[in-house]
């Protein structure tokens, strides 16, 4: 199951709607295949892993053979048909799974359908570690809205620089921000960023290889005037214009968002704005995860993180971890007031 | 002269304004004596090593045995007789120290001494371990200045909360901060701190045990106002009140922490203030350590770290370690920016 977990972890950021899901078949003590789910409309993992083995040469070693899968297997049919049919069909002995897929069209539906065609399933292997990993999308299927990870960079005095000549991170620091957009079917920012910074959001130098699928992520903007937008702003000319959707006026974020899960299939959402902005997704309780770049500085920037008054309500962060990113340090934890 | 190190910061907190050092002594493979400064006023890390030795019963094996010591022995009368004195007498015969002495009566003097008496002398051996560990020591030497250490406590977004009730910390960072006041000589803080957390200022819980001759650190409280403070506050009224020192109407910091080093012998003095006279310290490039424990909190503090404006000048930190502690980390690194 850990294999299935790291095979799972290549789709992040290109399975939207769908979830990642890693998938590997074994015969004995012998892997015959290995799959994930890698781009809506594709082929789930556990075809992948089917069709895996039998390029490899291993059809004959399907029957019988021991699948092990991140999440409970498809049992409708959606853009593809349903999973549970392609094992039926492979005739595999034994299904292991993650956990049970929390979409109403299947929780739990896929054991009777296997257990009816005589495979043997069982249910909770790995599961925290699944659960975890596919937490992001459980929780848009749940709430109908995007996971948002906050992503901000700042001093020890938490100030946040402004203007591309003076980012506060260290490039080791700005790899791992586009890793972070890799993973992301949007990033949302206000229009004072885009009138002072002038970003691209797109994904440029992350950590990992971008995948051939991978669609530079929506560029959503919430601005109060459209018109006060430059139009030679880099979201408008560059290659990816099409990726920008501008908001107007909004006056319920929570609306923004759940049109953004709907509409776009966002469920990976980026905040990379500025300390107003994050200030109400906080005050909001729309923001899942943080993850702070801090830079070991002690003052000169400009602009706090969190302007004004102090957020009334404290925040704490649960499954804390820090990482050292060159000179930077990276802390990334879950909110815990947050509704997951 | 790893272990000569670690015999060496038994001492840090219990010798100033003397400098903690160890020392071992060794015969061939065995080691037949140790010892480490505890307290100005009392033997050198060198006697006590000699010493041990003696009392093991290795009186006879002093003779042509090695003696590894962090700092050049002392060759000069102060409150204890020259250390070269004793090496010569117990005729060791080859003393091997990390780095020279950068006080003024030795200044490498001890090799010549030494050289003289038929010793053979080895100097710079582990010399940038010896030195890192000596920093505040050699700074407070050449500038005539406490070696400041500035610990703060804040959430994400920079809120340090106030009032006892309302600690950041979780209770093992307060540990790490009570090791913190067991390695200083003072703490200073300002009158509005005394008004209102009413502080103790002693070390209660650190990590490590405190030494018997460990002193309860000097309270250093700089205030506009003396008749301000209330008279029933901790630091006049408890056990330690002899060790509490008030300046009024400061307006020279460097003239205060010039006095606390030649008046009380303060080699290390933290700084567990609030965000004004931070930014005094730091805008006077007071501050040469920075201790910053960060709670995995955003939101819900008082009292910015820094607060008004930004701090002009940026200071970054070198040398940054960051340790868990619970929930918290501690980030640790000397200030670029100092003179240091």
């Amino acid at each position: 199951m850990k294999a299935a977990l790291l095979l799972a972890a290549k789709g992040v950021g290109t399975t939207s709607p769908n979830p990642p899901v890693g998938a590997v078949l074994y015969q004995g003590d012998q892997l015959i295949g290995m799959g994930y789910h890698e781009k809506a409309g594709e082929s789930h993992a556990e075809r992948r892993a089917i069709q895996n083995a039998i390029e490899q040469g291993f059809a004959n070693k399907l029957k019988d053979s021991v699948l092990y899968v991140t999440l409970e297997p498809c049992s409708s049919y959606g853009k593809t048909p349903p999973c549970t049919s392609a094992i039926l069909e492979a005739g595999i002995g034994r299904v292991v799974y993650g956990m049970n897929d929390p979409d109403k069209r299947h929780r739990g539906r896929a054991r009777a359908v296997l257990e009816a065609g005589g495979v043997k399933v069982q249910c909770g292997v790995y599961e925290e570690a699944c659960k975890a990993f596919l937490r992001p999308w459980e929780y848009s299927i749940r709430t109908g809205l995007p996971w948002v990870t906050a992503k901000v960079a700042c001093t020890l005095d938490s100030r946040m620089s402004r203007g591309k000549e003076r980012w506060i991170s260290c490039p080791e620091s700005l790899k791992y921000a586009h890793e972070l957009r890799l993973q992301s079917d949007a990033i949302l920012t206000g229009g004072v960023t885009v009138r002072t910074d002038n970003p691209a959001f797109t994904i440029r130098e992350p950590l990992s290889k971008m995948p051939i699928c991978k669609q530079q992520p929506w560029r959503v903007i919430l601005t109060r005037n459209r018109a006060l937008l430059p139009n030679d702003a880099q979201i408008f000319t560059d290659a990816f214009a099409d990726r920008t959707i501008i908001y107007e006026k909004v006056e319920c974020l929570k609306d923004v968002l759940r049109e953004l899960n709907e509409r776009y299939g966002v469920i990976r959402l980026l905040l990379e704005c500025g300390g107003n902005l994050l200030r109400q997704f906080l005050e909001q309780g729309l923001v899942q995860e943080w993850v702070q770049d801090i830079a070991p500085i002690i003052g000169g920037g400009t602009n706090l993180m969190i302007p004004g008054n102090f957020l009334p309500r404290e925040i704490r962060l649960r499954e804390v971890t820090v990482q050292q990113a060159d000179v930077d340090y990276i802390l990334r934890g879950i909110l815990e007031a947050s509704e997951d």
